[in-house]
């Protein structure tokens, strides 16, 4: 990015003699922000006029040199990018994504200006379209507000500076004048139109709410994929990284995971079970070991074939989970049945080169997740670890995230390879009415047992043909997707939602009320306040910190804790000092309470478990609602296209699972031929749940299959899912 | 292994019909394990003969096929390598390792019997040679004892069976008979003789140690690789992997672990850090980035080239470490002043394949560590924080490890690769006289941010020209490492000595004293007291645990728990409860002492931190006599040789500190030409201590450096390392 020295001498070099200096203030991500933090500085002029500069991209061929369109417009106007496309015949307007910002107009979001026209290099700046809105051009003040390439910066220019301004950029043809609020009623018309789509004026939304929502400029209903993309990043949960599926997980997302591993370390301890540390790499020989185990994997394991410029002589892979790196070593450890049970648990990450669409937290390449592998003498014994196990990730998600789950066991298409049974926690996505597996805990049997030779000699036998026991083995684990189902679950248009017992930050204390009558000591008798609030509520153990930056608004403050989930704000005013109390404001149903000083401790305590437990009822309430009981087919594929998951009585057999798959997904086509937006993604079946519906209850050899008519054993819940 | 039946059937077969069936018992370690689990067993022959089957291995051409020796003797029979090496004309008799005992034996450690002779396939019994001693074949009992293939059975027979068994041996040759009682003078006159060196006589200390210290069979002082070895994997810390240069780290090392990451993880957040994770792959692009840097690591850079069955595209590589992951995320979150200082930490593994020996915990291909990473506005701020973080490295080693550290700086040689500066903590390993890296803290300066452009604008300066600041960066790690480092410095002849602080178990208690007179109820009583006062302990806050197992003996939990280094010991039996008092026993120094149970809580926190403060006094007051100050040159490789390190007045030139290295590694050649068991590996710096010795002080222009002359700078510590 330029700087802004160079920036004025160069519109002084253009005779634009009103081109005062840049005024500093905090760096603003929406209108209202930068107006916030104008209000704070002193010598600005009277009255002026805010703007927005908009970059957008045309669809084109790939062939074509890219032709954006830089919008210059009165922050208030309604800049329409179906409008404006009509007014340039460019088809499919779209706002340009940051490579563009960054590589074209060397600039980032929320610091685009008509400035940046001046980086455009010479190659490029003859595809690029520029419209002026015409209110600014009738501007009466005389004096517009530009960021001059950064948000933390305004400078303050007339109409006729910015023509001349514009009319000065070397090599710039096309300019354009347009008169937005002409073109307002007739795209209010287009929007109602019911064939229009929602998508084709997601734009025109996406400009006014990225004004509203302080960061967020995609509504959750909308566009949920670039909502959840958003949302990671701008409340710096995540970061995209370099290497394709992987992703960095920032602090924010990170104390999530340590608050689960905390809470999960202290579960299993209590079960016996250590943890320990297994290396990453796996010999060939060792991973192919089990077969049917080797052969889910496979296809997604990363090798590592060269060290330094030496290649290896044999290649090594990467562990897609550990059953074939541990297993050696339980047969050497396990001698007698005095050495079982055999309990560890791994806190790692592990590698799954994926194909599919990679998802932050859903799906990665990288994970971290914990693995726990045991060892029985009975299959009883594995088998109340297995459910020990479920029931602690069960915890995970409802008290500490929130997160209603279904417990219950997989079918035998869907069980972990090479184990016996598979059960599990799934979740579900109401945004998407997608189901997604939580966490599974397998009994394994005695398959792995068998394939590398752990066993023991059974103890309750001393006849003379003593047989050898294989142990009977469990492995679970519980991923980082966690979080992901979290946000997705909690978060909104705002931003992300935290549920309090995983937030890092769970209340934020900012000063507020104060304005420019205000003096130097009401405004340290507000911060003392603050810090005092702060240190009372830390001293019992509750999170709290305080935001007194001081080149920040009260408003933009409050976008940035709400991008950023935290579970309560603290609004502390002369007039709350004066009451002796604090407001209180909930991030999840912005509820707003005044809270008396005294006691404020339990007050706030309170008020976060509420907010917890609230958070779990309410989605709860979703879940409930959107797991149907089906008894015909034929409704099988409307409930999940209302975005439900079904309950169906069901013969569990791998062919009608199958069959259902492909039915559901040629039935969504066949019901709305016309909409190639609709879901075809075919459902499968998610569990077969513990808690089994009663009414009407599976009555056996009577009640049929839904699918394929053959008597049905139990429910299971089917849906589409991730 | 066989199986014991088959064995019984086949010794019936063989007509030898005083075979009886095997009396089953814990699994014994030694001798003393062995006579007392036996004394438990009731139903055994009145009188019988412990014995003692060992497998030894000659010097050998590696052409030739291998010749194992097995002798069979009474327990207490003086068994001399040198003595049997001689009757049998064979040279450098070792004990054979346990791929011998697995492939040619089918055996175990701890399991050998002559009846592992009927296991060794018939293409090597004529290689086999059996020493049969005198004393078992005039046994009198006619009840010599054996385990059948496995140390938790003992079967009885006589010497007429012994001798029948034997010859039944298809293929077998060699057989003789010897009186070691006979021999032993001989070879005690030997190992008087100064010049037969003690490796020669190792073996025979190896057998008289393998029964006195249930499990560890070298001695630190004699054989330290090998004791090292031995203590980490029967105190079950580590276990060796298949992929060479990898580990496994059982739960009582990660507990050590465990416990370090979370002194350290809340000493960071104090200073303001926070955890996160960012990818283990780095693009080559990326990682190339820092020329500097990236040579020093590219020879060790593991590469992952194809994914299931796909070749990638690029090769994507492991982290050897994360500055060229983390940067250019930082320039892209690092956009004003108001964003530094930007402090994150990650735990994770790092990989860095290197051909050198590995040595488990020290040099290992992938190994834990955390790393941490922060950007500054200014060079102080970033200079506070490494020394910050030094003393918590110190720390660290000192109050959790009991480890003494000498803190510094490193010569430039040394020091980090894309650096400024590189602070570090020091250890040494007096076993071997070596210094040994602890932990180092860097200063990267701007090196990293002038590569990746992580800048803002310079808050102080408003003017015209307003100059872009590249940050201060720092980089601090510390590795599993640490674990190793405590193991060689507490360890001993009978295994770990655990510093209580990181101990898993930091008090075992055992009852003691019940003999067969004693009563059903007499030992519940005793049980009864341990699992309370285990309660009470564990109530304040103290890791204690019983050790009721009924299949053992006190004297092999003993050792059992000496092997895993557990702190205290407490011993409670019918008179100590008489008393109202119980035994402890301190696992540093063997200290006996009598506690009474009133007010034991309290007695036994004052002893493990009593027991922690010592630790850490005795092995500073070694470490202590081992930094010798060395003025002159002819002294410092003598110095080095009586396993110290030299602290020396320095010119700190690069130059000189090769010569040094060249010199000191020709030089200790040169000294003793006619023994190639000395060490002749050259001394590089250590650091340069903060803390400089002031007698004599270092006078500016007038000290030398000792090795080239020139005018010396500082003290710098000299010594042969790790």
């Amino acid at each position: 990015m330029s700087d802004i020295t160079a920036l004025i001498s160069k519109l002084s070099g253009l005779g634009l003699s009103n081109a005062a200096t840049p005024v500093e203030h905090a760096p603003v991500d929406s209108v209202e922000q930068w107006a916030e933090a104008l209000s704070t500085v002193s010598g600005l002029p009277a009255e002026y006029t805010l703007t927005k500069t908009l970059i957008f991209k045309p669809k084109q061929p790939k062939s074509e040199a890219m032709a954006p369109v830089v919008v210059i417009a009165k922050h208030d106007s309604p800049t329409n990018a179906k409008a404006i496309g009509a007014e340039l015949k460019l088809k499919e307007l779209r706002f340009a994504n940051d490579d563009v910002l960054t590589d074209v107009f060397q600039t980032a979001k929320g610091s685009v200006s008509p400035f940046a026209l001046a980086n455009v290099p010479q190659e490029s700046i003859g595809n690029v379209r520029v419209v002026v809105d015409k209110a600014l051009l009738a501007d009466s003040t005389g004096n517009i507000a530009f960021h001059p390439l950064t948000s933390s910066h305004t400078v303050f220019i007339s109409a006729a500076t910015l023509q001349s301004f514009v009319q000065s950029v070397e090599g710039l043809t096309h300019v354009t004048e347009m008169d937005f609020t002409a073109d307002a009623g007739a795209v209010a018309k287009a929007e109602k139109k019911p064939s229009s789509g929602a998508a084709a004026t997601a734009d025109d939304d996406d400009v006014a709410a990225a004004v509203s929502r302080g960061g967020i400029d995609v509504s959750k209903e909308v566009d949920f994929p670039k909502w959840y993309q958003q949302v990671l990043t701008r409340s710096d949960m995540l970061e995209y990284y370099d290497v394709s599926g992987c992703y960095i997980v920032r602090p924010l997302a990170y104390f999530v995971w340590q608050q689960i591993q905390e809470f999960f370390d202290a579960g299993i301890r209590s079960l016996g079970v250590k943890n320990c540390y297994f290396p990453m790499f796996v010999s060939s020989k060792v991973l192919d070991r089990e077969k049917e185990h080797i052969e889910g994997f496979a296809p997604e394991v990363a090798w590592v074939t060269r060290a330094g410029s030496t290649e290896l002589a044999e290649p090594i892979a990467i562990r897609p989970t550990s059953e074939t790196v541990m297993y050696p070593y339980f047969a050497k450890w396990v001698r007698s049945h005095r050495d079982l049970p055999l309990k560890v648990n791994q806190w790692c990450s592990v590698v799954r080169w994926e194909f599919k669409n990679p998802q932050p937290f859903l799906r990665t390449r990288e994970f971290l997740w914990q693995e726990g592998h045991c060892a029985y003498m009975t299959e009883k014994e594995a088998m109340t670890e297995v459910y020990d196990v479920l029931t602690l990730y069960r915890r995970v998600y409802e008290e500490l995230l929130a997160v209603p789950v279904i417990e219950g066991v997989k079918s035998q298409k869907e069980k972990f390879a090479g184990g016996v049974a598979t059960t599990t926690v799934e979740g579900f996505i109401p945004a998407t009415g997608r189901g997604i597996q939580g966490g599974t805990s397998h009994y394994l049997g005695q398959n792995f047992s068998k394939m590398f030779n752990i066993v023991v000699q059974d103890p309750e036998d001393s006849g003379a043909d003593r047989p050898k026991l294989h142990v009977h083995q469990t492995s679970w684990g519980l991923s980082t997707r966690t979080i992901g189902v979290m946000v997705m679950i909690h978060g909104d248009d705002k931003g992300l939602v935290m549920p309090p017992r995983v937030a890092e930050t769970q209340v934020i204390i900012v000063p507020c009320g104060l304005t420019v009558k205000h003096s130097d000591e009401d405004r340290r008798v507000v911060s003392d306040a603050c810090l005092n609030v702060e240190a009372r509520l830390r001293a019992v153990g509750v999170r709290a910190e305080s935001d007194l930056r001081e080149l920040y608004t009260p408003g933009q403050k409050f976008n940035h804790w709400e991008v950023r989930g935290v579970p309560i704000r603290l609004e502390i005013g002369p007039n709350d000092l004066a009451k002796d109390s604090v407001m209180t404001v909930r991030r999840d149903n912005s509820a707003k309470a005044s809270v008396a000083m005294a006691g404020l401790e339990t007050s706030i305590q309170l008020l976060l478990s509420t907010m917890q437990s609230d958070m779990l009822i309410k989605a709860r309430k979703t879940l409930d609602e959107r797991v149907k009981i089906v008894l015909e087919w034929k409704e099988f594929v409307p409930v999940l296209n209302s975005k439900c998951v079904a309950l169906i009585p069901w013969c569990e057999r791998d062919e009608c699972e199958d069959q259902i798959k492909t039915r559901s997904s040629r039935d969504s086509l066949g019901d709305e031929p016309e909409d190639d937006k609709a879901p075809s993604m075919g459902a499968k079946s998610l569990c077969l749940p513990f808690k089994q519906p009663t009414n009407p209850p599976i009555v056996d050899g009577e009640t049929k299959c839904i699918q394929c008519g053959e008597n049905a054993k139990r429910y299971a819940l089917f849906g589409r899912s991730y």
